[in-house]
C-alpha cells in the first residue's frame, strides 16, 4: 500500500505514488489458474475467459473473484485547443451531452443497465475550458492537481471493477497530443478523425499538436509536466480514477483511443503502475493501435467502435462477467464425474 | 414461407425448401439505420453495434428488434468415427458432459445464465453412435432425416434469437470432414487439434477424413447426401435448428468451428439459406477462419476460445443485447437537444 493518498496536496507526488503501489497477488493468481485446469472443460478451451478470471483473482486477491458492485464513471471537460478549429462540434456539445448521460439517454446508459454497472457522471468546470496548448500549458499544475483529486474521489473504494469514460468536444486532439509526447513519432500518426473531421480538420489537429509539442518540448519526458501541458482536466481525473483505483486493488477497465491515450502520461512514469488496467475495445480510431502496441496492452473486443463515453470499456464488462461467471460456477471434473481423457 | 415444413417425410424437401425460405425485410433495415442515425451519436460511431441492430430488425421485422426470449440449444451425438483413435477423450464422455448440462455445471450453463438465455439439451441416441465413415455413410438417409427434424423441432418458434451449440467427442473430426467436402482443399487445411490431439492425433484425422472423402467422392456437391455420409446426428440436428429458425424469421447465433461446419452443407445447397445465421466467435480451432471466409461470415467476438457447447454464440448473445439497447433506448438529437454538429 502506498505511503502516498490521495487528496495530493502537490503534483511531484505522483512520482513517489506509482513507485509504491500494490501488485496483483501471484497466489491468487495461480490458484485461480490450477481451478481453471480442474473445470469441466479441456485445458485452456475458454481462452481469453480464463486469462481474465486470473487477471481479476491477483486484484482482488483471491481465487474466485467477483464483482458485486461494477461502477462505471464518465469524466467530462472542456478544451481550450477548440479555438484551433480542430472540431466539428460546439462546444456546448459537452454540457449537452452530460445533460444527456443525466437523462439516460446516452449509449453509455444503456450498456451500464444491460452490462450491471452503476453510472456517474463527473463534469469538471465546462463552463472553464483548459488554456489554448498552443500557447500555454493546457492547466496550472493546482488546476491539474484539483482534476486528478476529483476523479480519486470518484473511485468507490468498495467497486469491484471501475469502468472509465471520457466526454469533452476536442479531445481526440488532446489525446493525439498526449500520446505524442508519450510515445514520439509524427503527430500524424496518432491523430484520426475524431467524430468527423475531414481531412482539413485533420490537418488543423496535426498542425495544432506540432506546434504545441514545440513549445512544451521542455515538459516531454516528465509526465505529471505532460498532463498538466496537454492534457484536458477528464484526462488528469482519469489518471486520479487510475492511481485510486490501485491503491484499492480495483481493476480497472479503460475504454478506446482518448482514455488510453489519457494514462499516457502515467505510463511515462512506469509502465507498471498501469498493470490492474485493462482496455475494453480497439477503437475504430488509426491511433489506438499503435498506442495499445506503445502500452503493451491488448483490447477485449474490437467492434469498430469510436464513440467515447466508457462505451467500449461497459460493453467489455459483460465478457469480464461472463468470465468470471465460468470460473466461479462450473464444475470440476470430479464433482461432475467427467472423465478427464 | 415456405411451403415445405417441419417434419420432412424425405431428404429431398430440404432442397425445395432452401428455395423459398424468408428473407430480410429491407423496410425493417432501412428504417433501423435511419433511426441509428438521429440516436445521440456521431453517426457510425457504434460500429458493429450498429450493424446488429439493423441485422435484427430485418428478421424481426421491425425498426425496434428486441429480444423477449433468447433460447440456446445444445445437441449432443456420438460418432462411429472415434473408432479410428481420432479423439483423446473417451466416448462416453459426451454423456458424461450432457448430464453436466443437466445439472448446470458446464461453462454453457454459466453463459446462458449471465447473458439470459434459456438452455435446453438435446441428446441424440446417444448410445447408438453413428457408423464409421471411413466404412460406409454415418447415417442412413433414415437417421439424418429424424435428426434434422429433432433439430427442427426444438426450436421455439416464440423465440427472439436462437443460440446453437454441440457436444460430441469426435466431432471436430465431422466438422472437418463436412468442410473438406464442401470448400475442397487438403483435409488437413481443415484439421486442428480439437480438444487436445497431439501430432498423431491430427495425422489420424488427417487420415480418416481423406479416406471418407475418396469413399464419399459421388456425395460431393450435394449437401444432403454429405450430411448424410459425413456429418453426426447433432450436425444433422444444427441443419434442422437452422431451418426451422429461419421459417419463423429468428436470428441465429451459432457458435464455432464445429457448429459453423454443421451448416456447410446448407452452404451448399444456397448459401442464402444462412444469411440468417451470425457466428459468435472465431475458433481457435485453425480451420474456422478458413471457413468464415469460405462462407462469407465474420465471426463476433475472437476470445481464443475452442470449448464448443455453445459457449461462443452465448457470449455473443450479451453483445446483442448490448446493440438492441442502445438502438432501443438512446436518446435523439432532438429529443435530448443536442447538437448535431
Amino acid at each position: 500500500m502506498s505511503h502516498v493518498n490521495f487528496p495530493l496536496t502537490s503534483l511531484d507526488e505522483i512520482a513517489s505514488m506509482v513507485k509504491d503501489l500494490p501488485i496483483a497477488d501471484h497466489e491468487s493468481k495461480a490458484s485461480a489458474r490450477a481451478r481453471q485446469d480442474c473445470l469441466t472443460k479441456p485445458a485452456g478451451s475458454l481462452g481469453r475467459l480464463e486469462d481474465l478470471a486470473v487477471f481479476f483473482a491477483g486484484w482482488q486477491t483471491q481465487e474466485v473473484p467477483q464483482i458485486k458492485h461494477a461502477q462505471a464513471v464518465v469524466f467530462a471537460g472542456n478544451h481550450g485547443i477548440c479555438a484551433q478549429n480542430v472540431n466539428p462540434f460546439p462546444q456546448e456539445v459537452t454540457a449537452q451531452m452530460v445533460a444527456n448521460f443525466k437523462a439516460g439517454g446516452a449509449a453509455i446508459n444503456q450498456l451500464c443497465q444491460v452490462n450491471g454497472a452503476d453510472l456517474s457522471v463527473v463534469d469538471l468546470d465546462l463552463d472553464k475550458p483548459t488554456a489554448d496548448f498552443t500557447l500555454a500549458p493546457a492547466m496550472t499544475a493546482a488546476e491539474c492537481l484539483a482534476a486528478l483529486n476529483a476523479g480519486a474521489a470518484a473511485v468507490s473504494p468498495n467497486a469491484s471493477v471501475l469502468i472509465l469514460g471520457e466526454m469533452g468536444i476536442g479531445n481526440s486532439t488532446v489525446g493525439a497530443a498526449l500520446a505524442t509526447a508519450a510515445f514520439g513519432g509524427e503527430a500524424a500518426d496518432w491523430v484520426g478523425r475524431g467524430t468527423g473531421s475531414d481531412d482539413a480538420g485533420v490537418q488543423r489537429k496535426v498542425d495544432a499538436i506540432n506546434r504545441a509539442i514545440a513549445r512544451h518540448r521542455a515538459t516531454i519526458g516528465d509526465g505529471c509536466a505532460v498532463l498538466a501541458a496537454l492534457g484536458g482536466r477528464e484526462q488528469a481525473a482519469i489518471c486520479g480514477a487510475v492511481l485510486a483505483a490501485r491503491l484499492s486493488r480495483i481493476p480497472v477497465i479503460l475504454d478506446g483511443f482518448i482514455c488510453t491515450a489519457s494514462v499516457a502520461p502515467l505510463y511515462m512514469l512506469d509502465p507498471a503502475s498501469l498493470d490492474h488496467c485493462l482496455v475494453g475495445h480497439l477503437s475504430a480510431e488509426p491511433g489506438h493501435k499503435r498506442l495499445l502496441d506503445a502500452m503493451d496492452k491488448t483490447a477485449i473486443l474490437d467492434f469498430d467502435m469510436r464513440l467515447g463515453e466508457g462505451s467500449g470499456a461497459a460493453l467489455a464488462l459483460g465478457i469480464v462477467r461472463s468470465a468470471l461467471a465460468c470460473h466461479a460456477g462450473m464444475a470440476t471434473f470430479a464433482q461432475a464425474g467427467v472423465a478427464e481423457g
